[in-house]
């Protein structure tokens, strides 16, 4: 069986456990104040446009959104999100634990637009109960989205302009970053979110590292208190160099870019097999994850052979599915798939 | 320079990247239902004296203690704690964060008596106000405690029977476990630890993992909704299944007592040369911590080749310092730190 | 100006001011433990299906919601709210704050169905990530709804059907309860609110009391430790005899019912009148709140004698208006009224 | 029976309920934006040296603590308070439930002292591991204490110079601020408690009001979103008029000074009573608190016509008691008291 249903069931790219291996015995300072993260920081920051970002590096995901956001806000504060998006349907109500409301904006492909935060901020400025309802103050948006859609530059530049016109933070979820970063018709680089928003993650779990997730603080406004926060959240690891190191390994020689991009044209070589089959994409994803609607046969035919994840039930005949490659594809599994699909 | 400040400065032990090499390629399902967890609870199970315990692997200590408390506990009620204890000293009021009251009992040697439980719970139960008090509904202990200092079989009998008999979870925090086992004063076994607490975690971080700690629930009434709260808290890795590969590798053939109970020995050689000198420990611990007080020559001395850590500054002139081995300390290490004592 | 745009903008009812006058020096014991909270229970008994309910006396609608939903929930767990619920609309993230995510169910006027919440939660039954969800563990109602519509007895049998046989608790926000009760299509009585709720409420705020709620708890579970939680929120007011006074004054010779039903009287007939003119009703609410959807200018007109609340503009020329009749309302108010609105 | 066992077991001062009967009907606008919350504001503001002090009414006072503390801090941040503090003692870990740390400062008499404060803070600021303790950012204090002492306007100046100079607030818990204005050796206005503190509060619950607490805020950071805070605490009074009301009342001819200081007056009667008969005050109170310690036989003596309250046991024979006037007790009561303590 080939794996297609995730982007984090393997371990880690080879160069990854060589370093491990190589700086196993030569004990560091804990809690990331060590040199790998030094240096991992100093090699992220090549590609921002932020020289005095303040850069963390955090266990996971979930512990990532939940300690940014809960850090930022104030307790009579909410955060907008896409009803698609991760910290609303995914992570078991963790940013309400914390105390914070989420306001859903709707959305068909997982993005959000200006328009549409301008509208609720708008709402919450004209109304006369102010003190009934949560501040709007920080916009959470996925890079890409949680449906492989992404954001071009313009749509950021645009959210950006709401967001500071208004006082809110922009806060983007990078959990596949590399993927979103990968595709094709990325028009996005990371400086442009370094500039656009007020704080982002750079994904390591799903992107080729064995865990861990890079938080670029660029507003000094959530940066203070941050460390304080991280440890209060269970965020602080005490082997802090051991995803520094990680980091390190992934931004120093661009291997990062070079294995989730990879990933991507995997995707869209599956992608168009699907489509010359008559299955055209559910979403329009040029990143890591493809939707189709598959029938059941099509389905048992495919999971023959391969992992696939089970979406969402569309009918009795009809599933959609989450069609999923990641840094660890080979040529040989999508060559594999993609003569499969051919026969469906 | 040789560290002996603590005992998470290095990686992991060699058998356990080898492991992670091993397995790398091969993909797992993810949130830590995996073969792996399988297989290192059923190993781990093996050393338990409760056969529906349910084992749970977190990526960090601080973690899994405010995970453990706030899932136990109803809003009103509150942990008991030494006045060392970890999580009110160390955590930056993570279980405060929770929305717990944490109440302080006082120690000098990092323990407490089922006596002073008793006092505070027949406080409670005498009290006019019940409803303007926190209902004392946990105690929390540490084994080893953060001083080094152990519980003994029966201290430990004495602190299940109060628990028992007041309707209070005993939760024991084994970040150090394998220190705690290997000490040669040790009368407690991990079947005494499932037998007498109702939940307790066994560290990996400190104990020879890269990061990862055990977390046993014994109580079934702890067990409702953990996985949740794992989440909830972000607690529940993606690729779980890295952690339970490690501690498979340290309880399959033993490892993990074997490494931790060297630790002992070396700290044991190290104590002995600072009594050699005139230099009585701190705290009688047996365990890998040493607490000494140094005055400020001989600290200047132990300096030039060791770090060491300063745990409480005396008075002007002495310094309370904590020598600490780890798995991963040498027996060159320790001879040249004892040899060099041997000159203070 | 008469003012009919809420119903809490006057006092007490006369016969409480005269009781608290009567019984202002006579010394009672605080915190709800004293002869008057007693009494009143012993009174809101009588109209209950429960023995053995617990009968708690809090200050204010938002106050008793949060801490009835954060004493009754565990962490990981959430509620169900239409998405008009005054949980969500109007508390400022109050329930979020405590922790915990409200899912929301579309409704038109202000209700919800038994069978959409099976929906919800068959939804996390079936999931393949149940510990990524939170558990729907509680179905919030309100009665009468913030739209002023009424839940039928068959519809809240219903409601309890699908919530017993899930687990869930079904709790009732009775703010308005006394316009609900005395409103001409209700079928549902206190008793059969005591039935079939596992907590509701009984509004005194804008019911004819100066401040006050009921809780009256019938779950024993959501009775553990709920006079801790209502300290621990606020709601355990020291002079907790104000309370019992007021809700024993209204209850002991069925004030509460005679006065808010007299209420519900006049709203019907400002209904009518507005009907007559051929404005129709926006919910069909038999309750003391009235929708309207008015004309600029005939809003204009009504307003420079009353004093009415504009819920929502829906375009540049109507408003959707809020004409709210009280325990205080006068019949010469509603005359007046009723005339103007036959010019309009 | 005589009540002397707390200051809240009485309704309001006559002229409170005849200001409620005459203003009853009028209609005011809700949740504190009406005429009698303005007017109070700027009765109370003209005892204050603050004119953009932003004044708000709340209804109880383990609301106003929490709300205040938990809008003013971020959540890593923690408050100092004196161990026998309120928010510590008797509010069922009410401002933990918010999500803070208390760091207790030890204290014989219910007072801290400056050099404490400093203390701690230093030993924030010298932690090489600060992100692992929690920040100390806001002193709490009573005045007068839970034990009837009061701070000289030395100690507050000192009190409010080192949170200056380290940048903490200052807050003032006054539940029982008039007996501590009222107090014959009180050298501290309200005027001074403006200068000194960044908020405070003025009891009305104890100091002749219904209920109801005015929050003072000096410092404009704790000002932002505190009515948004407030509701969210449930501390948003519908009809807060009520509150501005009493107030009003208690403040516009000096009522409140004036029935508080006679309350003080009574209490220094029963504590020389004592002294006369070889009881000594257990602490040094000045206020309407006074502490002695009976023995059983006293006690049984004095219970026979009195209600005091049972504070601490001292051992098998003696009791620590507290005896509490308050605005409603009258002359009689206390010469009735004072000729019983004469015979004991």
């Amino acid at each position: 069986m080939y794996r297609f249903d995730n982007d984090y069931h393997c371990g880690a790219h080879p160069l990854i456990l060589e370093a491990l291996r190589e700086h196993n015995d030569e004990g560091y300072d804990g809690y990331g104040l060590d040199l790998w993260c030094e240096k991992a920081s100093e090699e992220i920051r090549k590609h921002l446009d932020l020289p005095g970002a303040a850069i963390h590096f955090v266990e996971g995901a979930t512990q990532a959104n939940f300690t940014v956001i809960s850090s930022a806000l104030r307790p009579w504060q909410s955060v907008l999100s896409p009803a698609t998006g991760h910290i609303h349907a995914h992570e078991t109500g963790a940013v309400e634990h914390t105390g914070h409301k989420i306001e859903l904006l709707p959305t068909e492909d997982g993005k959000i637009t200006a328009s549409q935060v301008r509208e609720v901020v708008e709402g919450y400025r004209d109304s006369e109960v102010q003190e009934h309802i949560t501040q709007p103050k920080m916009v959470y948006i996925s890079f890409p989205t949680e449906m492989g859609s992404l954001y071009t530059k313009a749509e950021l530049e645009e959210l950006h302009q709401v967001c500071r016109s208004y006082g809110l933070y922009l806060f983007a979820d990078g959990a596949r970053m590399g993927y979103g970063l990968g595709a094709d018709t990325c028009d996005v680089t990371l400086k442009d979110l370094s500039r656009l928003t007020d704080v982002f993650t750079i994904g390591g779990t799903k992107c080729g590292a064995l865990l861990g997730e890079a938080v670029v603080v660029g507003n000094p406004q959530i940066q203070t208190g941050f460390r304080a926060s991280m440890k209060q959240n269970g965020a602080l690891m005490a082997k802090g160099w051991l995803l520094g190191l990680q980091f390190y390994t992934l931004f120093k020689d661009g291997l990062y870019f070079e294995i989730n991009r990879k990933a991507c044209e995997y995707a869209m070589r599956i992608r168009k097999a699907f489509e010359d089959e008559g299955v055209a994409p559910y979403i329009d994803s040029h990143t890591n994850q493809q939707f189709v609607v598959l029938s059941r046969r099509q389905l048992e035919y495919l999971e023959k052979n391969y992992v696939l994840q089970h979406w969402e039930k569309i009918d009795e005949d009809y599933t959609l599915v989450r069609v999923c490659t990641s840094w660890s594809t080979t040529p040989e599994e999508v060559d594999a798939l993609v003569s499969n699909i051919e026969r469906i």
